[in-house]
């Protein structure tokens, strides 16, 4: 974007005019024929800034659905923002495209931004389309606002706090694994549909927009869960100075990870550390729970209580029925 | 960035601990021990946002020096946010790394960054750093701020304004040419010092930030020239609905692009469409050029008048010593 036009249309001037712009219905956008857009916060707020980038290959598939990609480039955003406790506002989008990328898959990619640009009320501020002879190459930065000195940290989780995390926990991680490795519906006794359903979770991410307020209002640490329950709790117990007790049965599972658990025990490692739920993990005051409960609820957020915050330090204990506590073999996603 | 430390400490927490941490002064960057940073606009500003991407064998060369990697990736976007009047106020970096980038290349890179992160006040917020089997690619997302309402548009150039452009132009186009052919030194009778200088010129982008000011209080229009003068002119001339003027002879040129010139005179159309130049170049209402030329001289950036705006449309004209007006075979970079 940026909106570089040469005086005669050019093939970028084309790509922007054809797939974007319609997704710059911001007036500060300048219809992407600007070098940048502008942005009026409102007086008295805070921005909240988060960027992640995705490459094919490495975050998704080089044969995943354009629709897919565009989805869960921004998504993955949004989750970060959520989690923060900001109301999404806008974003900006880098594209490197590689060569053998065409007209179809650009349209399929922009019209499904467009939809949760729309979805979200986060629409599209500006940004940069470039050529690369490597992997496509998707980068966003979504920003949000909240009421001056209101983003949640990772850092204010206390002792005698309750650990929440939204949603159901594992699916993506699993999805993952059938994506790469189709045969292991059978192993898991899973139909199509249960299938389906886990692809589904890892490929498209459900950012939990609608609970940001809630969050925001009542947790006193947060982040969203990308790269896996245990080593995501992790960070934030870490960042808060105390660590937590969790235990495994309280963690929410959706049926199809239920069932594939039931055939495979030792998956229960892969979904808690395995990355790509896009969910929100959050410590809770006792005195703030019930009020938690009910916006939650509100919003249509399922949440669940799967442990305590206690003093100490060290990675998060996950203890099985028996009080057994769960030893893993890694902790949480790297790239290096 | 985005801090994904797992809690043992990960590759990807040692890069951000040992190499971006450093840059990331600001409160609201958190250390990038957050899934997000906050940024406390100023009542009554607007925010100014712009988003760049470079690639290696695309925008610089894959044996690029590092630290002049991390200038031009930053530098790129402050040169748009100089353009649009406003004051740097933060950036966000993704930076997709192949695998053979050792920690040599990775130290010089931040280094750099955070030289010029501290000279244009302009600190790291957060970020991503993730894996690609493709080639090094930078993606950073900018933002400044300036009073409500007074971002410097494309779009406000009007009949009888005066056409001015910062510093010198075409060195970068003749340096990209220079380090692609070194032989070419010598067909344009340049010795090693004026070599260097165009090369350098073409590496390392001079952000206008010092205009900045001036051009907001100022300049009826104003782009930065990335992607060569004719070109980018020529798209602040079409959102205006009008056309320009130029002396070819008023542009002002370096004295190694002279002396490469004086060589071989059809080295202009390269210099005048060539990109790289990370100059301003804006349109000024006659009432305005005093004051304009005034500040200008105070922040101590060279300005030249090269021209008229007028009436009509199509791409400005550029017109030599005789007032023949130059045929450009191409109008302006474009990736696609």
């Amino acid at each position: 974007m940026t909106a570089r036009d040469p005086p005669a249309l050019s093939g970028e001037d084309r790509l922007i005019a054809q797939y974007f712009r319609p997704l710059a219905r911001h007036p500060g956008a300048m219809e992407l024929r600007d070098d940048a857009a502008f942005y009026t916060p409102p007086d008295g707020c805070d921005l909240v800034l988060t960027k992640d980038a995705i490459v094919a290959g490495v975050h998704f598939f080089a044969d995943d659905p354009a629709d897919a990609v565009g989805r869960k480039a921004l998504r993955v955003n949004l989750s970060d923002l959520a989690a923060k406790g900001a109301v999404p506002q806008g974003f900006l989008l880098a594209l490197a495209l590689p060569s053998d990328i065409g007209d179809a898959w650009l349209e399929g990619f922009a019209r499904a931004l467009g939809a949760d640009a729309d979805q979200y009320g986060c629409p599209l501020f500006g940004g940069d389309t470039v050529s690369t002879p490597g992997p496509l190459t998707v980068s966003i930065t979504a920003f949000g606002t909240l009421p001056r000195g209101t983003m949640v940290h990772r850092s204010g989780a206390g002792v005698g706090d309750r650990v929440f995390v939204t949603g159901t926990v594992g699916d993506g991680a699993l999805g993952l694994r059938l994506r790469r490795d189709p045969a292991k519906a059978a192993q898991w006794s899973l139909d199509a549909a249960a299938r389906d359903h886990l692809v589904e979770r890892y490929r498209t991410p459900q950012p939990r927009t609608a609970l940001a307020e809630a969050v925001r209002r009542h947790a006193s640490a947060a982040m969203d869960v990308s790269d896996g329950l245990a080593g995501d709790l992790g960070k934030l117990c870490r960042e808060s100075g105390v660590t937590a007790e969790i235990e495994v049965a309280r963690v929410p599972l959706s049926a199809p990870a239920g069932a594939a658990l039931a055939a495979d025990p030792a998956l229960i490692e892969a979904m808690l550390t395995g990355g790509d739920d896009y969910e929100i993990v959050c410590t809770v005051r006792p005195e703030r729970i019930d009020a938690f409960r009910a916006e939650a609820a509100a919003a249509g957020v399922p949440i669940a209580d799967i442990g305590g915050v206690v003093a100490g330090e060290g990675p998060p204990r996950f203890a099985d029925r028996s009080g057994h506590v769960l030893a893993f073999a890694r902790g949480a996603f790297s790239h290096f």
